[in-house]
Formats: structure tokens, C-alpha cells, sequence
């Protein structure tokens, strides 16, 4: 990718606010979203979130009577809704641990890596836990985002949700999830859209980097 | 960008052990690391962190220091270090009325917004507000690591370092900053680096992924 074509996609992108139901997003560039979901690095490869891709009519229906009633929830074809991990546990570092094995061999050093994580994570409240979980889903989220601009797939970003409505719907609580946020996928319907014809508001270069020489 | 190629720049970026401290990242490309931060989107379009650029060797030298005695932070040749507003408050949120403003023109709807917005805001406890400004730049933070990875930059996204001592070293607590993640550029040093030749991890689709159709 040339500087160019990102800084041009980056411009390109915007909170889509209305969404053409007629036009749903090729499985393919799907795909390439949810790999780059997949994909995004996370905090000692923990990974401590899933995704759930809703395209089901009647629970994206509900999801969106949990939202404020944001049309893109199903106005677009996919709704991806990031789930983090309502807290980290024995059981699901070892199993972070068992993939690295799988991958790498058993060598000592994964188990004295990861034995030094548990003795971290375990004690705390689990409330840092999740937090801590729900920024590493909000590096896929952005991941996600990104790569959707590159495919020309418009995106929806929301946080504003019932999370305990949202969870029920999914069943969550019973997984040990959390949502967290909403990313709807689908292509912008522009005749329809109060936002896209709004300049993008950013803060200047002045306003929000600080260099250090 | 096609297909593919976002596929294979996901698998080509790895978490750098070693930079090659005699490559440095040229400076149109941390440019568009440092735009890619500017442009991601965040809640509400606060941009609710900093972004500091340290390029200065003895600041880096006390920084690594304060983490763990991490080599990409001085074997970079950049290293950003997300800063994210330790609370929300009435002057910052006006910023970005005005900032929305100065764009979009004296339209009620800003204030509307954002006057809704201060209301769930400003009453919350201040570590709630500070985890949420942490979310939004992990938005950036995988911008940034997506965009460099797209330009063949290295990267190295660190949280194991003391808060406390990072803080103290840019002087983020009198700007109401906290330090949440820092991320070195480089290009990275092949025959040193442990991790280079080990397969990557990453839980399967099956593992992470719920499709509800």
C-alpha cells in the first residue's frame, strides 16, 4: 500500500450513520475483517476477547432496540459485536499456553512467561481484568476499522448500548463475556446520511503530538 | 490495498524483539504512523489522549529504564508513547465543541451532543472516565501498528513498563496524562531476535469467532 492510498482511505472512512441494506458487503472482504480481527496483536497473545458476527434479522432487530435504535445495526449485513473476558483466569491462560505449545513446542519458557502472568493477573480485581481485556479488543476493533477503509467496506463504531441488554440477548454472562462494542459493516447509503457530507473533525498535529528530540 | 496483501502484511508484522538500531524508520513513513494516530477514530470524536514522539536518546535511555529494560526502546528509532487523558472535564470536552465548530459551523446539534455527553460524563468516577480515554487510544494504537506494518515498519507495542516512573520522565500528571502503552518503530534486527523465527499464535476462527445467522 502506498502512503498515499492509506492517508486517502483514512479520509475516506467515517462513522456511517445510514447504511444501504440493499448493498451488503462481499463475503470476501467479510472474511479479510474478521482475519484482521483475528489477527490484531493483543497483550502476551492472550487474545482475551471473542466475536460474534450477527446476521440473523430478528437478533440484530433486538440488538438495535439495545442501541438507541442505530439503523446501521440492521441496515448493514453484519453487525460484529466484540466480546471481552469478564475477567482472566487459570483455565484461560492455560489454554493461551497449550496454542503456544502446539505452535512452538514445549519449551520453558512459555510455561515461566506465562506463570509470571498468572501471578499477576489471578490476585487482581476483576474489574482491572476486564478492563484491561477490553483495550486489547479495542486494538482488533481498530484493526477491523482500518482494514474494512482498505476494502472500501463502510463501518459503524458504537459504544452506545445497554451492555447487559446486548449480553443477555447474545448470552454472554454465561460464556464470561463482556460487549464491549458494536461494528457494523455494510456500504454507506449517501443520500441518506446527515454526517457524510460534514467535514471530518481531528484535532491538529500541534494539538495532539508532542515530539521529543 | 488488495486482499491478500493486508493478509500478508498481518502475518509479515511480529511484536520486534531486536531493532536494528543503524536502520532507522525514514521520516515519511513515521509521518503516516503518526497520521494513521491522528485519523483513528475515537468516542464521541474526542481524541481523548496524547500522542509523544521521543526520539531524544538519554529520554529513551531513562524510559527503558522504567520498562523492564526493553531494547526496541532505544534500538528504535521512534518511540510513541500513548498518553491518555486521566479524566474527562468541562475544558476539554469544550475543546472539541469548538474544535467540531470551527469545522462544521454554529450548529445546535454540537451542543446538543455534547451537552448530553458532559451529563454522563462529568459525574463519573474519574478511573472509569481515564479506562474509557485508555479504549479510544487503542483505537489509535492499532492504527498505528496496521499502518507501519503496511510501510514494512517495524513496531513493538509494550505494556510492561511502570506508569508512574513514564509519567514522571514526559511530565504527563500537570497535562492530566497517564502513560498506557508505548510503541517503538524500527526496523527489526533478523539475526538477533529470538521471536523472529518462531510460528505466530493465534486461536483458530473456530475458537474466536460465533457466527449467529
Amino acid at each position: 500500500m502506498t502512503t498515499t492510498t492509506l492517508s486517502e482511505r483514512m479520509n475516506w472512512r467515517y462513522a456511517t450513520k445510514a447504511m444501504n441494506p440493499d448493498k451488503p458487503v462481499a463475503q470476501d472482504k467479510v472474511d479479510v475483517i474478521i482475519e484482521a480481527v483475528r489477527m490484531a496483536p493483543t497483550s502476551s497473545g492472550t487474545q482475551p476477547f471473542e466475536l460474534f458476527v450477527v446476521t440473523n434479522p430478528e437478533v440484530r432487530t433486538r440488538l438495535r432496540a439495545a442501541a438507541h435504535d442505530q439503523g446501521p445495526i440492521t441496515d448493514g449485513s453484519h453487525l460484529l459485536v466484540f466480546a471481552a473476558w469478564d475477567n482472566y483466569t487459570e483455565e484461560r491462560i492455560d489454554e493461551v499456553v497449550q496454542l503456544n505449545k502446539d505452535a512452538r513446542g514445549d519449551i520453558s519458557l512459555i510455561d515461566d512467561y506465562y506463570n509470571n502472568l498468572k501471578a499477576g493477573y489471578l490476585p487482581r480485581d476483576p474489574e482491572i481484568n476486564h478492563n484491561h481485556a477490553a483495550r486489547q479488543a479495542y486494538i482488533a476493533l481498530g484493526f477491523a476499522m482500518l482494514a474494512a477503509a482498505e476494502l472500501e467496506v463502510d463501518t459503524t463504531p458504537m459504544e452506545g448500548f445497554e451492555p447487559a441488554e446486548v449480553d443477555q440477548i447474545l448470552g454472554l454472562s454465561e460464556h464470561g463475556l463482556r460487549s464491549v462494542a458494536l461494528l457494523s459493516l455494510g456500504h454507506r447509503n449517501p443520500g441518506g446520511d446527515w454526517l457524510l457530507p460534514m467535514p471530518k473533525v481531528r484535532k491538529s498535529l500541534d494539538a495532539l503530538v508532542t515530539h521529543v528530540n
